[in-house]
C-alpha cells in the first residue's frame, strides 16, 4: 500500500529522525556543508541509522539525499573524492533505504531539499533543472514517494512540487518555517494553499523550530487550507531540541547552532507529549528532523501505540513511562517506574553559570538573502556579507 | 604492542564511550537492567557502535560485557530468550570487538564490573566464581587486557582484580566513586593502593560522576598513590552529563536518570577541557563512559592530536574548534567558525521553567545498601525497602 | 508652574515610586486588602516614604489614596480603627504629601483607582459617585493635579477621568494593561483615545507589567492618538519586576506574587536603560509603580540628567554608574567602577533550584470578572469561584 | 533588664537588619564607602528606620555606627562637609538609637567593626585606641551593651574585644567569616573559643554570607566552644541575599555586589526557615545584616512568635504565611493564602537570559591584604594591586 492508500485508510504515518545531526555525532557528516556522501563512502553507518529508526516504529524512510543536489555537492570543499557525485550519491542512497525497508513495513521516499541555485537567483528553470536531476535517480530506483522538505521560501519549495509531480507519485512537502511564515513573509497557510495548488497531497513543516513551535505552524497551515477550501494531509517534523528564543529563522541563528545545542535536546517524554498534540491538531504524518534520534522516534510510535494498535520493535528493549525502573535494585530508583514522575519532570541542566534562553544573531529575522538580493542590495555573497557587517548586526 | 608497551613508550591512550546509554537511543539496551545481551541479538548494532568510536579515535574497544555476569544476567527477566546465555554473550561481545579492533590498530579489553552477588553478600569465593566464567571466555577469546570497571566498593574491585590477575594478562581497575569515596568510606587514595597492591597496573574511576568530578577523584587517587609510593598508570572514563549537584552516589540519585538527563549532556567543548585537564594531571587513558557518544571520544583526540601526532579518522568530518562553518551561507553562523566563540559560549537549556539543578534523592548519600545488610539492619531486599521508607529519605 | 506648564515647556517630569509595595516591606501596609489608612495611622513613616522620592528626583508627589475609596475602605477588614474613614484617610495623605513637596519644588497629585463597586457591577452614576468622594477631599486640600490610576477597564477609566475633570484641574489617567488590551478587550491604543476624548491630558500605563512591556503598550497608544490625531502627554509607572512570563493580567497572576517576588526585582541599570527608552519614545512623565524604590526613581532622575540639567539630591549618596567603587579597598571591586561593567552585567540569581520562568495563573488571561458578571454567567463572588473552579482553571 | 539577663531568662533576642544597604536604596549612605554620616544629616531617615525595626520586631537597636571609626571617616572623600567628626557621627547615632528605644521594650547596642588602620598593619595599640575614641561616645551615652562586629581577622575582633569590655558592659563578637574561618586561615571554631576568652558572652557570624551558610559557620563555633569547655551564646545576622557561589570573603567578590544583587534577595519564607534553624542550632541572638528589610525581622518574629510569647506590632499588617490574601478578589490569588503554598514556591527570576549562579572574583580567596603585606610580599596598597595583576586573578 502506498503512503496515500495508508493515509486514506486512517493509518497514521509515523516519519524517521534527522540523519545529518545523528551522522554528525557518529562521525560521517561534517556540520557545515552537511552533505550526505556518507550514503557513497560509509553505507554500513547509514543502514545502520536506517534500520534503527526502521525498528524504532518509522513507517517511512526517507533516503539519505538531503542537501544531495549537483549545485549544493559541487561547494563541498575538497575533503570528498571527485569520484562521488551527485548521481552516485543518490543511487546509493536509494538503495540503502529500499535494502533496510524491506526488512519491515516501511515505504521508501526520495527527498530534495531547497539549493544553493535558488539563493543565488538562479532562474525558474535552472532552479528545475536542479531537482530534475535527483528524480531521474528516484524514478530509476523506483521509491515509493517523493518529499520535498527544508524549504524557506515557498516560491522554491513550489517548483520543486511542481518537479516531482512530473513522477506521477505522491508528493509531500514541507517547509522549515515558523508561524510567521517564510523568508519572503509568506504566512504558512498560504504557503500551504501553494504547496497543494501545486500539486502537494501532504503539507506540513520540518526543521528549524521545537515542536511546539512547529505545531503552530502546522495549525496555520491547516486554518489556511480549510479557508481555501483545499484538502491535504498534514505533517510535521520538527527539531528535537527546545527552541522558544529562536527568530523567523529558527535554531540556526542561535548561538548554540550547532555545536552547543546539548541541553536543548527534548526528553522521550517531551515527544510523547508532541506526538499526542500533534494526532489531536489532526497530522497523520508524525515525524522528527534534527536531533530526533531513534528512542524520539519510539517514543512517537509508543504515545501513538493504542491508535496504531501495535508497539514498535524497538519498544522490547523499553518499559512504558520507565516501568522497565521497577527492575532496579535501588528503591528510590523503583520510584520512578510511572508516567506521573516523568510527566512532570522538569529537567535540571546541571549548569547553573549558563542562561536559559539565548538572543538569536543575525539579519535573517527580518531579511532573507535572497530578498536582499533581488532589491539590488546585494548581488553576491561577498556584498551580502558587507551589508551584514555595515548593518553591525 | 600490548597496553602496558603503549603506555611505558609515552603513548596517550584514548578509551571508548558508553555503550549501555548509546545502545539504549538506539533500541537494542533495556534501561533498567542494563544487560548487554544485544551482543547475541543485534551484533550490527553492536559492531556498528564499536566501529564509530574506533573512527572517532579509541585506542581501545572495551567487549560489550558490562553486567554481562551471569547472576546479573539471570535478573533480566524474560523478555531475553532464555537460549542466551551468560557464556554466549561473553563469547559474541569479544567476537565483535575483535572484529572490529582488526579493522584499525586497536586493543580489545574484556571487562567485568560489580556484581549483584557481591551486594547481597555472597562470600568472597562465590563472588570470584562469578567473575572467573567470564575471565574463561575472555581467555579462549584471547583479549588484548582486561579491566574491572564501576566498582561502588573497593573491596569488590580488589577481587575482581584478584581473578583477572590469574589471567598473566595486565589490569586496569577503574571504580564508579567520586571524592568521597567508596560505599563503605574507603577515601580514594587508599582505594587506588588496594587496587595497585591487588595487581592493577592502571587504576581510576569511570561513570557515575562528570569529568570534573571524576578529575578530583582521580586526583585523590594519585595523591594516596604517591604518598604509598606506589606506580601505577592513571585512567578516567567519566559520565557525558553534567552532575556538579549529585551526592555520594553519583548521578543514578539525580531525579533525572535516566530517562531526564538531556539538558546535561555535555558539549564536544566540554570534552576537549576536559581531555586537556586530564592530561596535565598526568592521566594517559582518558575516555569516557555514560553518554559519551563517538563525537566525545573524536574531542578527545583531537584535542590531544598536538600530543598524539595525528587525528582520527573521523575528524575528515569534524573542523578543529568549528572551523567547518566557515563554509556556512550565513555569515553570522561563519563567524562561530573560531575556538575563542565555543571555548566561551555559555549554552542555554532552552527551558525556563527548569531549575539548573536538582536535589539527588536516596538514602545512598550516607549508607551504601551492603553495609546496612551487614550491620544486620536489613537482610533483604524488602527489608532494605523498608528501612528506605521508614527513614522517609 | 503646574504639571501642565511644565511639560509644554519641554521639562521631564520624574514620578514617583510605589507605596503600598514599598510600606509592606515597612511594616505599614497589609498585603491582600493593600489599603492606606496608615496616612492615619503612622504618618511619619508615609512622610518618610514620600521625602526619599522627593530627594531621589521626583517631579510629583501622589497622595497616597490607593484603594482609598470608600467602597474599598470598608472591605479592609476589622484590623483598622473604625474613625479611620474614607475622608480622613484622603485628607491625612493630602495633608503629608503637601507638607513635603514644600521641602522641594514638586508638584502634589490626587489620586483614584479602580473602585470594587465598578466590579461588582454598580451602574456609572454610582461608581462616579464613589470616585466624587475623594475629589471633594482633593478640592478641599487643593491639590496641583489629578491622577487615574490603575483601571482595568477602560470603561471604568473613562468615567473616573469625567468625574475629575469637574475639577477644572489636569487630569493624567494610566491604565494597568499589557499590549492586549484591557480586561473587555479594548486594545491600549482606543483605550488612549477614550481616555483623552474624556478629558486626560496625560494617559498611559501604569504596574501590572514590567518596563519593557508598559512601554510596548505605551508605544500602542501613542499610535492610537496619532491615528486618531489627538494630542496627549505620554506617561509610564511600570513595576520594578521582571514579568516576561506574565499574561493579560499581570503580574498578579504570576505564582509569585505578591510575597516571593524578589528574584525579579530590577536593578538601577535596568530602570537607567527604561529611562532612556522611555524618553526615546517620547514619554515625558517618567515614573515607577509597584517595587519602585527611591533608588529606582533616583536612577531615573540620573539617566536623563542630562536632559533634565540636574542630577537630584539623593545623587549626592551615589556615583554615576557605580563610580563610588572606586574608593573601595579591593581592587577587583574597584574594577567594577565602570558603565561597561553594569550596562552588561547578567545578575545571577543564586537560586540554582529555581525556574527562571513561571506560568501564570487563573482564568483571567481571557476574560475579565466584571465581563462574565455582565454575561450573566456570574452574578456573585461566590459564582465566579464556582465558573472559576469548573473550568479547572 | 540587660542583654544577657534576657538571655539567661531564655529569652529569644531578635536582632535588626542591615543599614548601610537599607539606606543606600532610601539614598543616604554612599555604597563604596558605606559610611553612616546620614545620623547627623539625616536623622530623620536613621530614626524611621530604627522605628521599623522596632516595630518589625527587634529586641536590639543597634547604633548606626558601622565603619564609624576615626580613620575609616577620613577616608570617605569630600562629599561629606568637614565638621561631621567622628565624634557627632557616634553621638547623633546614638541619641537616635536610645530615643527610638524607649517607644518600645529595645536595648541600645552600640557598634564597632573593623578598621583600616589594622589591615593598614597599624600595630596593636594603635589600633586599639581607634576603638577606644568610639566607645568614650558609647559610655557617655551609655548604651546598654556593645557589639563588635564584621570582622575578617580574628586578631583583630579580639583587639576590639579587649577594648569594649574595658566598660564592663556585656560584650557580643562577630565575623564576617564563613566554614573557612578567617582570612588568615583560623577556623571558626578557634575564632569563637578566642573571643570568648577575650571576654565575649556572645558570639556568632554576620554579614558575607546568606543564611545557610552563616548557620554552618555558627555550627562549627558551637562545636569549637563545646571542645574548649567554654560558654556563650550563640548569634546570628546574615545577609538577605542567596549566595551559595560566593568564596572565602563571601558576597563582596560576587560580580554582582552591591548593585546587581536584587535577584538574590531572600523572600520572608527564606527568612522563617532560617529564624526555625537558627532556633534549632540553639542561637538565641538571631537578627540579619546587608539586606535584611523590616519586613525580614517581622518574618524572623514571626516564625519565633509561639517560643517567644507574643507577636510583633507590623504583624498588624501581616497575616501569617500569606493569609491575608484571603480578603483578595481573585479566587487564584485566595489560594495561595497558606503554609504549603509559599513553603514549596520555587520562585523564577523572570530573567531567562541571566544565570543562577556566578564565579566570585578576587585573590581574596586565598590570601587576604594584611596578610600578603606582613608577609613583606606587599607593603603599600599600590603594590598590592601590582600583586593582583601579577598573579593575573
Amino acid at each position: 500500500q502506498g503512503i496515500l492508500e495508508r493515509l486514506d485508510a486512517g493509518e497514521i504515518v509515523v516519519g524517521d529522525g534527522g540523519f545529518v545531526i545523528a551522522l554528525e555525532k557518529r562521525g560521517y557528516v561534517k556540520a557545515g556543508p552537511w552533505t550526505p556522501e556518507a550514503a557513497v563512502e560509509h553505507p554500513e553507518a547509514v543502514r545502520q541509522l536506517h534500520r534503527e529508526f526502521l525498528r524504532a516504529g518509522s513507517s517511512v524512510l526517507q533516503t539519505f539525499t538531503f542537501y544531495a543536489s549537483e549545485d549544493k555537492l559541487e561547494n563541498r570543499g575538497n575533503y570528498v573524492a571527485e569520484k562521488i557525485t551527485c548521481q552516485k550519491v543518490n543511487e546509493a542512497a536509494c538503495d540503502i533505504a529500499k535494502e533496510v525497508a524491506k526488512e519491515g513495513d516501511a515505504l521508501v521516499a526520495g527527498g530534495v531539499s531547497q539549493t544553493p541555485s535558488y539563493l543565488s537567483c538562479k532562474d525558474k528553470a535552472e532552479v528545475k533543472a536542479v531537482f530534475r536531476k535527483q528524480l531521474e535517480v528516484f524514478m530509476r530506483k523506483d521509491v515509493d514517494f517523493l518529499i520535498a522538505e527544508y524549504f524557506e521560501h515557498v516560491e522554491e519549495a513550489v517548483w520543486a512540487v511542481e518537479v516531482l509531480k512530473e513522477s506521477g507519485k505522491p508528493v509531500a512537502a514541507t517547509m522549515c518555517i515558523g508561524p510567521e511564515g517564510d523568508m519572503h513573509g509568506v504566512p504558512p497557510g498560504q504557503c500551504a494553499v501553494q504547496l497543494v495548488k501545486a500539486g502537494a497531497s501532504i503539507v506540513g513543516v520540518n526543521c528549524h523550530f521545537d515542536p511546539d513551535t512547529c505545531l503552530k505552524t502546522v495549525k496555520l497551515m491547516k486554518e489556511g487550507l480549510e479557508a481555501a477550501k483545499l484538502k491535504a494531509y498534514l505533517m510535521s517534523q520538527p527539531l528535537a531540541f527546545h527552541t522558544p528564543d529562536c527568530g523567523k529563522q529558527g535554531f540556526i541563528d542561535l548561538p548554540e547552532f550547532p555545536f552547543g545545542l546539548e541541553p536543548r535536546i527534548v526528553t522521550r517524554w517531551d515527544v510523547q507529549k508532541y506526538a499526542r498534540k500533534a494526532y489531536d491538531l489532526g497530522i497523520r504524518y508524525i515525524g522528527g528532523c534534527c536531533g530526533f534520534e531513534p528512542y524520539h522516534i519510539r517514543a512517537i510510535a509508543e504515545e501513538l501505540a493504542p491508535e496504531r494498535g501495535f508497539l514498535p520493535e524497538a519498544s522490547e528493549k523499553h518499559g512504558s513511562w520507565g516501568d522497565s525502573l521497577s527492575m532496579h535494585t535501588k528503591p528510590w530508583v523503583r520510584a520512578r517506574a510511572r508516567k506521573e514522575y516523568w510527566e512532570n519532570l522538569k529537567p535540571a541542566s546541571g549548569r547553573p553559570y549558563c542562561p536559559s534562553l539565548s538572543k538569536p544573531d543575525g539579519w535573517g529575522v527580518t531579511k532573507g538573502a535572497r530578498e536582499l538580493m533581488q532589491q539590488k542590495e546585494a548581488t553576491t555573497e561577498e556584498q551580502l556579507k558587507e551589508l551584514f557587517q555595515k548593518q553591525k548586526f
